[in-house]
């Protein structure tokens, strides 16, 4: 039919497939360019259509499950959440998991997770940094948001298991090896990275596991963290969930909260000291909030109202989405001003694409956290966190956790960093190029 | 045309790559059973044409450079071996290249060879064995191998480079684990187990070259090893080898012979384990040829007339030949009984398929050393060290080496080992899955 959308042409088919994999981003960029707001890229027997602007995101973010589902184009994570879990469920099933998720992530667990982020940040500055030294800020933001996070996620028993070792660390990063753009394609070729990352969820599962098991065992009633409100959710028929399933959910929160927030900090850091301006800006928040205000307790309270901190980070995250890719598959077909998508297509929004627009954004490429003072208020323009049902439930969290982070870091430590750097697309979780050096020493008191 | 070879049905393009990606014998051997000797699949845009049969691999091994080019077909190996080096050089110098290797592979430098071996195996295991346990036989041989393989080539500075930390043997394996199937097809693709490779390569690539300088600062003439051979080799234009040439000769020289001997090794422990009669065989050898005559002494004479071992070898070689798949470029078209082979085609024989055909050999799949007593006299049957122009100059010290390490490993140890484990088709080179588990005991003296 002729109103299917224009069809990127694709001189030698594997030529296209290489550049996509080089740089999905300029592809998808160029063709927008040429052809406007919805196209269609045929990649390894694939048909992607790529809408762009928030006009034409909404018709993805406003997409039913029916229409557009999620599990179809996600099967590829499966090796990594486990089977049963969100994506490889039932639709039913995958809507109650995310509630258990959404219903561990409340107010009242964000309040409590300050303290612990704070706590973890600054026994592990205090264990590994030392007075001074130079480090790869990613590598060591990986380890330490891992901390944070699983302390969050399932407290202190991970810390029993795994020590400060990092080894949590190393298995998600074997994890997320695993899983590139290119397992999207083919998802069962046997690569030495697949076959690494089958072990490291072995790994990692009998860990969680044994957290579990103690748990059951534990007489203490105060534990109350994501953990504790996952092995006490009941589906709508009155069963609990399975052990294989808890464990296949924390899997899939840490994973989906860890490359993505410490990405997110790291790229923080480095805009922050490259633009003097804005880091006096939060410095001044700190120390009238926290240091004045509140002498030295950093809580949920204060955080929230750290607005310079809050504007820089959405800014980044506008110019750098970890996610740079959504995906849902058509499974009806879907109607855009005249052109039908037809059912088989994979329906993607690129947040890194559709952010840097010159019609959504003026000077999309110019960093300039001002730009959020006032609220935006177009629907699906910031799409960092995507939107719609599927938006992410762990915004909040992540946000608080980079925020106290900073906090705790800037109040101890002098840094010296170099430029920003350049962006690996190459990774699921799209991040700055390592190793990202940076020099560190402890402020005098 | 209608005289090409016949073309494998394949049902979805991706379907049929998967297939050959999980276990490319299989397609192949059915493909034989439907088709015959010669025929073509088509796979992510290659036309791979098979010939299979002493008769038709006669065609492979007999074709000159020109007709059939191993460097437009090996050019996926170049992030390993090197710019410049072998199958990345002009037909001429790859030519010399290869003599300068043979050069080095000389029986002088076997006979040195045997007791450099021996020596190096005696001190692997007293210093890492020790009396008794339990071990992974395949990942022990890689890191041995090596060790032996190295000292032969390079002479005692690559010990104090890396000592027996094994460094190396690991570096090695990422170096593998980055040339697989998958990358003759893909090979830029940015998957992590390719930029392991680079970091790897990076590394070995600066050992050597350290060792070649330091040779050059030495003022012991006594040295005469294959190092000493190429930095002493010149092209017939009188030039010498660049230092980055010799660096990646060594590199190509390791990684050509390390997995394949210590595959085949650990492949002819476990089948001398299995098959007692075999193995009382080559200790009642060993008895009478070491113990007695030579009062201990493992030397060149001794182990060629150990004929049971060599057979046990050589069988072992026929059911496991660690390279499934060797290929050229056809460049100009190719006849065979009336089917023509278009240029662009890539040319294939399979060792491991074509070493079991019943037409070939007897009882294929039986393992049976004794069908190797009366001399093999069909030309390209036994195909597992290739054949013709660019048969493997490594053969000699490869079956050396394996003779020596079996000699000296059975004369101090009791082994117990499980069934012959199968081989694992995804690397490029093809061997046992691992882990290997073998437990061994000091014997009494
Ligand atoms: C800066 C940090 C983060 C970014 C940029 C981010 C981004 C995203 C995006 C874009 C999606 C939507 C995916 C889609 O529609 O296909 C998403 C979903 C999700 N995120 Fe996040 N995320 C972050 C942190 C977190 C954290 C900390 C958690 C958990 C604690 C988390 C858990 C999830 C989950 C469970 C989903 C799936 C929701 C669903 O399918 O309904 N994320 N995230
Ligand atoms: C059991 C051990 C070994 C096996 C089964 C083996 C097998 C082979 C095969 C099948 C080929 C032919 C490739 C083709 O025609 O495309 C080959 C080539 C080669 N092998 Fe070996 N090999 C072994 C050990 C070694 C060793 C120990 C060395 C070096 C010391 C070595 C160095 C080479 C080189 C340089 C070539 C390329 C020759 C050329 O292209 O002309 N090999 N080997």
């Amino acid at each position: 039919p002729s109103n299917i959308p224009p069809i990127v042409e694709t001189i030698p088919f594997i030529g296209c497939f290489y550049q996509f994999a080089k740089n999905p981003l300029k592809l998808v960029r160029s063709s927008y360019d040429k052809l406007g707001e919805i196209f269609t890229l045929h990649l390894m027997g694939f048909k992607m259509t790529f809408v762009l602007g928030p006009e034409a995101q909404a018709l993805f973010f406003r997409g039913t499950d029916e229409e557009l589902s999620p599990k179809e184009a996600y099967r590829f994570v499966t090796p990594v959440f486990g089977k049963g879990v969100v994506y490889d469920s039932e639709t039913e099933i995958m809507y109650e998991q995310l509630r258990f998720v959404k219903n561990g992530l409340v107010l009242s667990q964000l309040k409590k997770a300050v303290g612990i982020i704070q706590e973890e940040t600054e026994k592990y500055f205090e264990n590994k940094w030392g007075d001074s030294g130079e480090i790869d800020l990613l590598y060591e933001m990986n380890k330490l948001t891992i901390l944070t996070a699983s302390r969050c996620l399932m407290g202190k028993s991970i810390n029993k298991s795994l020590g400060q070792s990092g080894q949590l660390a190393d298995l998600y990063h074997e994890l997320e090896e695993g899983l590139n753009p290119i397992s999207f394609f083919f998802p069962n070729l046997p690569l030495p990275s697949f076959k690494k990352r089958d072990a490291a969820r072995a790994k990692v599962a009998a860990i969680f596991h044994s957290i579990i098991q103690e748990r059951r065992r534990s007489t203490d009633d105060s534990v109350d963290d994501v953990l504790y409100t996952l092995m006490n959710s009941k589906y709508k028929d009155g069963s609990i969930l399975e052990d294989e399933q808890i464990v296949g959910l924390m899997i899939g929160l840490l994973f989906a909260g860890q490359h993505t927030s410490s990405i997110t900090l790291t790229y923080s850091i480095f805009y922050l000291l490259n633009n003097l301006e804005y880091f006096d800006e939060t410095q001044k928040d700190i120390s009238d909030i926290v240091t004045k205000e509140n002498q030295g307790e950093i809580n949920f309270d204060g955080l929230k109202r750290m607005n310079r901190l809050e504007t820089v980070i959405r800014e980044v995250l506008r110019l750098h989405p970890p996610l740079i890719f959504l995906m849902r598959k058509v499974m009806t077909p879907m109607e855009y001003k005249g052109k039908t998508i037809p059912a088989g297509h994979i329906l993607a929004v690129s947040p890194q694409v559709g952010m840097r627009l010159p019609t959504v954004y003026k000077n999309p490429d110019s960093f300039d956290p001002k730009r959020f003072d006032v609220e935006d208020k177009t629907p699906f323009s910031f799409i960092a966190f995507g939107g719609g049902k599927h938006g992410c439930p762990g915004e909040n969290f992540g946000i608080l956790q980079i925020k106290t982070i900073w906090t705790v870091l800037s109040t101890k430590y002098n840094l010296e960093v170099g430029p920003v750097p350049p962006t690996d697309f190459t990774s699921l979780v799209a991040g700055p190029k390592g190793p990202c050096m940076v020099k560190y020493s402890k402020k005098q008191k």
